[in-house]
């Protein structure tokens, strides 16, 4: 039942804001965006065995949900105020709303994000988000400032949530350290949003995006919007101690060029910038790798470990690709 | 392929406004809320075979998809302005998404609303639809504030998309009057929201809600709300002469009172400004007509003709009814 299952959600996710003049239980939320802020919306869905493989976790569907939604506000350097939730599920089951609206909380709460709307209908399982932040005018990252000459680099690691769904997929010896395999898993089922990062690259970054499709298909849409190509190092991608420690080389390089998944930021800064990012960036605890830089022309090439420019069997994950 | 799907809806949606400052195309959009309104947003799904018979044509769907939620602003007595859209699609397919993008754009134009973000994942047909609008600060129309001895209206006509969905799923013989049985597949095809009805009842309704789950159901959640109970007459009932052409008394009675899927305004007002409101709702095309009153207590009867009170079957359409 509709309100049954919005009572337990709105329960779970109590999260007071003085913003919020009227939340879940009408026809519609009112909220007061702060005077001299602009609004940075976007929305993003999950689909079982699309998005996450069938027997995740209730709490990891709520917490990805979200989490790739609020990835996309750490791109725009945008600071998290508000969801929505539309929960499409197969039929009422009380343990798994709770389940997955404690994933939701669990993040939310470390944002102080409200859920403020909602909507669950039934069907096959699938979360759309819809999430609302501030950023102040003309402080927005966008796609399409990169510059010839800027440095390209990312947040963290790449590549871990595409091996840990390898993983799932294809299970391993016993003898497989499973304490690499959790950390893949981990990062597939559990994406930290790079929100801090986003906020520190606000007037630095001439260009920033997040990865969820591969870093690839991502530094190409960057590229594109920006009117410029890019060169990356295959030796430079930065890569953890478990993709590593559970894949070779060229498997693991592969994860980190087209896996998708990582949401992890990508974006471009003058070079002089580049230190004084870093910096920052190991301070917030996620790290900045410079992984390549930006040149006349348009697409991506990766330069391989030999020097000579890589072929790469395949350009990021499509959803539909044909 | 998302984003040369997302490019043929842009392209057919669009539609200029000055505070959509970054529109489709980037992580997020940048809006900026005019000093002085509030936000209300709302989200709504349509899931195929739950929410819109399969068959249903995309043009009627992406029409449907947002007029449930802009049905959702005018319950709030709000001003559209933008909307997202989380389209979930079997498989690329081309002709389909430009038939619901032309459907979505066509009722988008009709109130200036621009289409600000999106997202298009492979899986089972599913449309999440979210919308913002404006409303100034404590204007708002909510479920919360009718009061013992408000007169209980309806806009337009009840039960008509209820009666539609019945002629698809039992087709009928040949000498039936087909110009009703369009008129009602219309209705559910092609609600409209009563946007302008909605501006209408600011400052005047004290409680409104729109009827999505059909009347008994949804004139219930207004009464909890407020704390109140409801009487309503059903010879009283507002019924088109389609459904009174295709239908006997008691189902179209029963459509009125539970079949869902209208998308009209509920809404209570004072006895002194019922007439005054009638005469605008009138002029604005809708009409809204009295069925009843609030009492002291709870819940919704519903007098007979024969003035005893009845026993509906069912109470409203419940997408997880036990």
């Amino acid at each position: 039942m509709e309100f049954r299952l919005i009572d337990r959600i709105r329960e779970r996710t109590a999260q007071e804001r003085e913003d919020v003049r009227l939340g879940i239980g009408d026809d519609a939320a009112l909220l007061a965006v702060p005077t001299g802020q602009e609004l940075a919306v976007a929305i993003d869905t999950l689909v079982e065995g699309v998005h996450f493989p069938a027997g995740t976790a209730p709490a990891d569907i709520g917490w990805k949900a979200l989490a790739v939604n609020l990835s996309d506000l750490a791109a725009m350097g945008a600071t998290p105020a508000w969801a929505l939730l539309a929960l499409t599920l197969p039929q009422p089951d009380a343990a798994f709303v709770d389940g997955l609206a404690d994933g939701f909380a669990q993040l939310a709460g470390q944002h102080r994000l409200a859920l403020v709307g909602g909507d669950t209908t039934r069907g096959p399982l699938t979360l759309s988000v819809a999430v609302h932040g501030f950023v102040p005018p003309g402080q927005a990252l966008t796609r399409a400032g990169a510059r010839v000459g800027d440095a390209v680099l990312v947040t963290g690691t790449l590549g871990d949530a595409a091996a840990g769904l390898r993983c799932l997929q294809a299970p391993m010896q016993m003898d497989v350290r499973t304490s690499m395999r959790d950390v893949l898993v981990g990062r597939l089922n559990r994406p930290v949003p790079r929100l801090s990062a986003g906020l520190a690259l606000r007037g630095r970054a001439s260009a920033c995006l997040d990865v969820s499709d591969g870093l690839l298909a991502d530094l190409g849409h960057l590229c594109a919007a920006s009117g410029v190509g890019a060169e990356i190092d295959a030796a430079l991608l930065p890569r953890s101690p478990a993709l590593l420690g559970l894949f070779d080389e060229v498997a693991a390089r592969d994860f980190a060029l087209a896996g998708g998944d990582d949401y992890e930021l990508c974006f471009t800064v003058s070079a002089a910038r580049v230190a004084g990012v870093q910096a920052d960036l190991a301070r917030l605890g996620c790290g900045a790798t410079r992984i390549g830089r930006i040149v006349a022309g348009e697409g991506v090439r990766v330069r391989d470990a030999g020097g000579g420019w890589l072929e790469p069997g395949r350009a990021g994950w499509d959803h539909f690709a044909a």
